[in-house]
């Protein structure tokens, strides 16, 4: 990747047009300079980012990169006569082939987030979110019924980010319940979870990474020692297998990797955000 | 929006398939049918999507939509060629202009999210969460001298999911805080923030909004009452005048845009995910 600046403009929070230029830069690799412009919803604001992006231009020596998402007519007018960078229009370019599919015309709305606070679908996300802290780590047995889904691993396999992910991202309701010495002394489930088995979903972790993980958190202590780790996997593993629990390692994956594949699962078709 | 179906194809987790197509189609309205297929990175599971794409297509009596975002080039070239719906090729139609624009050809690396788990950003946003729990509603004062923003606001005025989405979208380590009664009555920031004040940042909300929230919670209560919702809510909102504490208020905003204010504040062009 040259070294660029590429700039994020929307009328909205701008969060379409990143996700989607970093998914496209990656494969350029390198690290462009990053400038988010986001609730550019009038001209006078058009007006002034496009001198902006100017100026950095000729500052620079080259051109930035654009990635648009701009939905206000108008605004978009400005952008795309007074743009003086490379301007990838990502809305413009799409929704042409689909006002000619669905034979319609767009309806031109700000921002998918806006006046979202008042759905249903929110208020959902936002239970969600509500729900999986409350059932972070095993906290609360109570209302495990609820869940949708209830993930089971070691100490620091990755089930909580995951669980908050999954809630904030999808809306839903991720317990999480550690697998701990003490159940494998017993070779048995927690018993909160024994009626639920069938929401569960379980994580495991490569033993010398998680030894390095918990390294960071409790340096020299039994905890982290790879010995240990080993065998808290090993059991761990033993139990999901014995009592039938779905698993993956999230030793390589991100826990948007790791939310997809479970999602999968659970709710092959679900509506995201 | 008539009754279509829907496609996500990608090579990876297909995030940004979605994240962008939901952005295209809420300029259309309605709730068409969502069918996500992540992992599409082999020539088997491409011919299947496409068979499966066609054959909901005939059911339906029209062709379906589909958003892909694949880079694998040989699963590209299947779909180009086989699919039966009306085919969104996001990342072919914005590579070549990049590419041109770069000198440069892209590397068709699948999946901005793979092998992301080993990289610093990663561990970074992961540090960032457990740091957002761990400051969850002022659990804890210590290491707030690491807090990138602190967040604070009366009981339920958002400061927990946008904490946390802060996060774990753009690895910012963002405590909270909430403003209690008693802080009102002292009519001071709780101690612990006296020396971060300029780190703070303020939620606020309509009363009666609030009152509908905690009412959820807590039916019947003083927490709940209109009458006290207000007198918290003014209190909360002079207090952060007084102290020069920059504040907006959630009421008719989702987290997403909550954070996306709070970040040009706090971090104006900073890489997020």
């Amino acid at each position: 990747m040259p070294n660029r600046t590429v700039y994020f403009l929307s009328d909205g929070t701008g969060i379409t047009a990143e996700t989607f230029g970093n998914s496209i830069l990656a494969q350029f690799g390198g690290k462009p300079r990053h400038v988010r412009r986001p609730f550019i919803d009038s001209a006078e604001k058009a007006y002034e980012v496009c001198r902006e992006i100017e100026a950095t231009g000729v500052a620079e020596g080259q051109r930035v990169v654009v990635f648009a998402t701009l939905v206000n007519p108008e605004v978009l007018a400005i952008v795309r006569e007074h743009c003086k960078g490379l301007l990838l229009d990502m809305f413009g370019t799409f929704i042409a082939p689909l006002e000619e599919e669905f034979g319609l015309k767009s309806n031109h709305r700000v921002g998918r987030f806006s006046d979202v606070a008042k759905s249903q679908e929110y208020h959902d996300r936002i239970e969600a979110i509500n729900f999986s802290l409350a059932h972070d780590d095993g906290q609360s047995a109570k209302n495990l019924a609820a869940a949708d889904v209830i993930l089971v691993g070691v100490s620091r396999s990755g089930k909580t980010p995951t669980s908050l992910y999954l809630a904030m991202q999808h809306g839903v309701k991720a317990a999480n319940y550690p697998l701990i010495p003490e159940d494998f002394e017993r070779s048995k489930l927690p018993g909160a979870l024994a009626e639920y088995r069938r929401k569960c979903f379980g994580l495991t972790i490569d033993p010398d990474r998680l030894s390095q993980i918990r390294q960071e958190r409790r340096p020299g202590s039994k905890y982290a020692d790879p010995m240990n780790c080993r065998y808290e996997v090993n059991e761990a593993e033993k139990m999901m297998k014995r009592e039938g629990i779905a698993w993956l390692s999230s030793t390589h994956k991100s826990i948007e990797e790791i939310a997809t594949t479970i999602l999968r699962d659970i709710r092959p078709d679900r509506l995201i955000y």
